[in-house]
């Protein structure tokens, strides 16, 4: 693609689904209702840990208006020492986070659920239940939950042969960790803490599903994959995939935590039984007790380099807290904190810590920005201690075309250079800082991206327009990118083109929409369907003009006849080939379904500058620039707001963002007015410098660009905060008491 | 297709959509709300005829609660004197019969419609509105029509070169007609009329509609396509096909008169007038005022025959209201009427009439019984003249392969002697009629079956099942039908396949319901994807296996190897293969749209034993047969449900309905006590005789049955009366006071 060509590739475009959702016209999950419908509530754990001795539902049953109760025995059994694997979901964990079986495992696990008239009626029927519950022990933090007198929440999960907390482990060797420490000249070892954050999306979990006595099943819901609300369904319910039919709503905000559902087996257990179609809906508190944050983490990073600035080694040790069942994001953790750097010498190791908290659930690009706030945050104490602008150490370090990375595979085509180049000669970079208690933060950050199953379908209709369907939920603007793209392949206006998210009855299989993959898959398998369509068109012309397919050129909205046969006919346009379509062959489209590859990871580098006050503790954001390799972008608009909403949640994870619990395991801050997230008014405006190093395995250059941009901001934002203050900083948040705290600290040593 | 092997293909498999609608949770189209959602109302004219002069919509806008009034200005504008064909409407017609532009043509034509926040007030805001009339002489009958002093409806309609109601003739030759009467021994020549009837459909017409502030538009309604109402609302509103989404509900009935829209249109103009989505249901007296009946008609048939029953011409004059605008089924009329039969000498006429009536709209074989009506009385007489019997005489006659149509095309495998021989070999025919006033009667019908344009994907999802899109409402049983061919092709169990309905957006372009087209044409766009289906199950089980995918069979619903792997490995379920779609390259399913050919038509014959009450005038159904060569019934309760509803709707037909007019030119009998359908308790059961001559051009043998079984229905049931009492009927219904008068008449005569 020649950039000087394009017409609609790389153009910020309206954006199709922009004008339902600011007239509030756009269909949330919420907003579903049916005929009949009824409502049903969830009944939760009192208690952080307790084996379920016996779950007494008569009374509630008994209630008037009560139409049905389910509990985890409604459920398809999933033995819990088997796995049952559904994407990078287990099954058998994913039954028991929805309803809790032998034992509730946090404070807010789902234990039983009615469905009745109304909402209210629901309510007072949970209270009806009676549990038989035997308090266990219990530990929500990590060193609890590893600790030898800790009490298992699994009776089968052994670690080192013996009944454990920590569930799994994950190692990346690379080269060898004790000659490369040998090597160094400055070696630095840390030991951080990030506490559990949430996604925060704006829309709650929210479904309406009806089984019809025949089993045939619709859910509405709000998900980032409408295939895998029908897997998970199916697999809980029993019903065949092939019967249930899951209708995506639009999304308001997933960020990996829709990726899993809590909500849709259930009330399709309960429709099921009751008749009824069944609508949940979870309140704000529901959301941050029982649905996933990501990990808190505790770890150690040690990084040995040379005084010319070559790092030689570096070793990371990542304990991730799951939460309730096991799948904490130890790979994003250990898998991409050292990768950004051709280092010889790595030794990078994850372990997954079971504990008594709400099950984590994906958080873009899980994991990485756990683990690359600890590396990048020693990595910048190696370039003070060395005496090298910490920017340009990096670069000296950074992986290039060529390099294995620490998880196994060689870079091919990746813009880090580019990027950390591009930062360094920014305005940003340049300007100095120069007020009191300000100070600049840099870090870097790399997400895999992913590539895999997608479909798509192009279809032309009778006035010679096209309407284009994936199978992937909207979020990060796929719409309209997808729209970009097909009107550029076809070469006619933007505003022809109309780009729809099917069901999962009318679409073929399209993986989540996550792992930043969707713009890169589903350009795929559109681009794969627009080029069969231009053939088509291209035989519809040659069918009109007596002459052979392979004469005709599609150019500009037109056929055209070449060769032989130049100027012999006028150029058809794409109306008046829709307009002819069933006397020259039928309807014209074509669909593609693909398991893509090729997907290229991504890179960012993020300058932060700060202004601290020292007597209240609270942070500024004075400039922030997020440099990312963002591949081609499709709609850059789009891919600055992502950019710029990576930026924004990182920040609120460095400065305000954490769980806090109360001394009986209950989560202490689930609101949002306690739970504090940077709104519009505490951020200034978010700067981005978009690198294009396309993506050579992409027919548009497309790389993700969805995670990447979240994964450096912990660090960038927590070396800044360390510069302005000259305290280093090792446990987030940066939260005005542990400010004031460090502050109080570092003048009580000075004075000592 | 081996019958003695087929698992599904012929069996009578649970209709998939049965449960939902006895059950009461199928959405028809009056089932859909909105959130936001207002109603909308019509105002009708009430003057069968008139000129409008002006519309004053102010004192309807003012009243609080309305929120857009719409008039046929509001429309994409369509000179009167322009065609602009879509399928077989005129969009310029259909404007005008959707809001009434120039004139009001009938008495309930729509002028203006109100949207307000609730249907009273939108009732109470129509009659606010001040249209300015001049009243003009009227016509709803064809001899008042076509009258020289007739008022034509439109200036610039001529026949003959003067300004007329005949909008149209249309004319079929065969030989020579002149020399064919010259040969003939035999000569009856005799005048017929029939009277509009409405297809009764139970479900009123009824849609919302929600046009986006950016134009993007939702249609919900009921309708036998959704590709139709998509382009017509397109067409009228201007806004592009790509842009509005089309979601058909569950239909409760169509017959054809469902293939055009009266209201998507209108609301669509409303919603974007008020912002709001607009719903819109008729009452029944509206869908009986305003909606399409087939055409009255009036006609003459001559036909003349050797002493040997040898027919050597046939001359039928054809006229049939079109109702208010152009478009009556003439070609039905004209064009199938004398196809069934081998005759060397024809000429066949149709003129297409309007008049202020509603227009007229396709109805089961559109004019296909009307003229059938005409020919198979007169055959009835020829035969009692030349004392031969009567189904002998037809088969002696009968077209066969080879035989050129009236109307043009060669028949090339068609079962029609075998039906005839069926039916002469049925107990039915056997077995004599002994009671006084008894009668029996016989009649053949023939009509074209369509092929076109249709769509289809097939899915497989990961536990291994299908699901498969189809294009085109459901009304006939498709979607059993489609289930029972995916699961023959598949080797799988019916239950594991899901057939499914697409809307406009997500499954390519498919033609109407209608013309007993879907299950032919839908098969063939299903059979083409399962194909492509199954080859991709054999690479997927080649690439695990290692070998060449010409070396792998697929059969019973497995992959197993062949030729020199044979037993090497073991065989590969759906299930399995399914499960193994990521790893073995993507998703597995794949569509198809085609343009299909090879409908041949479909001939039936029917039985008809009654009684009548000389005293009441009241006929009774004593026994009835309808013997059809259905191709291959892929799903045999279905094919026997759509021969006993043609049949129930003849009866009718033939009996009681009727649009009984006041001197007011309005219909005085607008609802279903008055239009006296025939129910349940009404008919014996109606004995069906499936005859299967697979069509050799459908992949299945599918032929289309939907239509044929309407056709010979009222000749078979008049010729019955008029066997029972030995009067000749030549005016249909036979209600009891015109049997009454013809007994009447008859003792008259014979007392005289």
């Amino acid at each position: 693609m020649n950039d000087q060509t394009n017409k609609w590739i790389g153009k910020r475009t309206i954006r199709p689904d922009g004008v339902d959702k600011v007239t509030g016209r756009a269909c949330y999950a919420a907003d579903n209702s049916m005929p009949g419908m009824i409502w049903a509530k969830v009944l939760r754990s009192p208690h952080p840990h307790a084996k379920i001795r016996g779950i007494d539902t008569s009374k509630a049953e008994a209630l008037p208006g009560v139409k049905a109760v389910a509990t985890a025995k409604d459920f398809v059994e999933f033995p819990i020492d088997t796995a049952v694997p559904l994407g990078i979901q287990d099954m058998r964990w994913m039954a028991r986070n929805m309803l809790a079986h032998e034992r509730a495992l946090f404070h807010g696990h789902p234990v039983a659920a009615v469905a009745a008239t109304t909402a209210e009626i629901a309510a007072e029927a949970c209270k009806l239940i009676e549990v038989d519950y035997e308090v266990l022990p219990w530990a929500v933090e990590i060193d609890d939950a590893i600790a030898p007198d800790a009490t298992p929440l699994f009776d089968h999960i052994q670690f080192e042969g013996k009944p454990s907390n920590i569930a799994g482990k994950l190692e990346h060797k690379k080269g060898d960790i004790e000659a490369g420490f040998a090597e160094a000249d400055v070696i630095i070892e840390r030991s951080f803490t990030t506490r559990p954050v949430h996604q925060g999306y704006i829309e709650p979990h929210a479904c309406t599903v009806s089984v019809a006595a025949d089993g045939k099943t619709t859910v509405w819901s709000s998900s980032q994959g409408q295939f895998m609300v029908r897997a998970m369904t199916a697999y809980l319910t029993g019903i065949p995939q092939s019967d249930i039919r899951a209708i995506p709503a639009e999304i308001g905000g997933g960020f990996g935590g829709k990726t899993i559902v809590y909500l849709e087996p259930v009330a399709a257990i309960l429709s099921r039984k009751s008749g009824r179609p069944v609508k949940m809906v979870m309140t704000r508190e529901e959301v941050m007790r029982a649905t996933g944050p990501t990990s808190g983490a505790k770890m150690t990073v040690k990084i040995g380099a040379k005084k010319d600035g070559t790092i030689v080694a570096g070793q990371g040790t990542f304990y991730l807290q799951a939460g309730a069942f096991p799948g904490s994001p130890i790979r994003g953790a250990a898998g991409c904190s050292f990768t950004p750097y051709a280092i010889p010498n790595v030794l990078s190791t994850g372990y997954d810590v079971v504990c008594n908290r709400s099950k984590v659930a994906a958080y873009r690009a899980p994991g990485a920005p756990i683990g690359a706030y600890g590396v990048e945050c020693v990595l910048d104490e190696v370039a003070q201690a060395i005496g090298m602008d910490p920017l340009e150490m990096r670069l000296k370090n950074i992986a290039h075309d060529g390099t294995k990375a620490v998880h196994g595979p060689v870079f091919q085509s990746i813009g880090f250079a580019q990027t950390i180049e591009a930062a360094l000669k920014s305005d940003h970079y340049k300007t100095k800082l120069t007020g009191k208690f300000q100070g600049r933060g840099v870090a870097n950050g790399w997400w895999f991206n992913a590539g895999g199953e997608s479909s798509a379908q192009v279809n032309i209709t009778e006035d010679g327009n096209v309407v284009v369907t994936t199978g992937h939920p909207d979020i990060g603007g796929s719409r309209a990118s997808i729209a970009n793209i097909t009107a550029e392949l076809l070469g006619i206006d933007y505003d022809r083109v109309s780009v729809l998210i099917g069901d999962t009855a009318t679409i073929g299989f399209s993986n989540l929409t996550g792992g930043s993959r969707v713009l890169f898959a589903s350009a795929m398998v559109v681009t794969e369907s627009t080029e069969k369509v231009i053939e088509q068109l291209k035989q519809r012309a040659a069918k009109i003009w007596g002459i052979d397919a392979s004469a005709v050129v599609w150019e500009n909205g037109e056929a055209r006849p070449s060769g032989e046969h130049t100027g012999n006919f006028p150029t058809m346009t794409l109306a008046e080939l829709g307009a002819k379509a069933n006397e020259t062959g039928g309807p014209i489209g074509a669909g593609s379904q693909q398991n893509t590859t090729g997907a290229e990871g991504g890179f960012a580098t993020h300058i932060c500058d700060v202004e601290v006050d020292v007597d209240l503790g609270t942070v500024t954001i004075l400039r922030y620039t997020c440099v990312q390799d963002v591949g081609k972008a499709i709609h850059p608009a789009y891919v600055e707001g992502q950019m710029q909403g990576g930026v924004a949640q990182g920040i609120g994870w460095a400065l305000n963002e954490e769980y806090i619990y109360d001394k009986q395991g209950r989560v202490d801050n689930p609101s949002f007015l306690d739970y504090r997230m940077p709104v519009c008014s505490d951020l200034p405006m978010l700067d981005t410098i978009m690198v294009e190093v396309p993506n050579p395995k992409h027919p548009q250059g497309v790389r993700g660009v969805g995670e990447a941009p979240l994964v450096p901001g912990p660090a960038a934002v927590c070396n800044a905060v360390s510069n302005a203050l000259g305290i280093r900083f090792h446990d987030l948040p940066l939260s005005p008491p542990r400010i004031v705290a460090a502050i109080d600290a570092n003048m009580k040593q000075a004075a000592e």
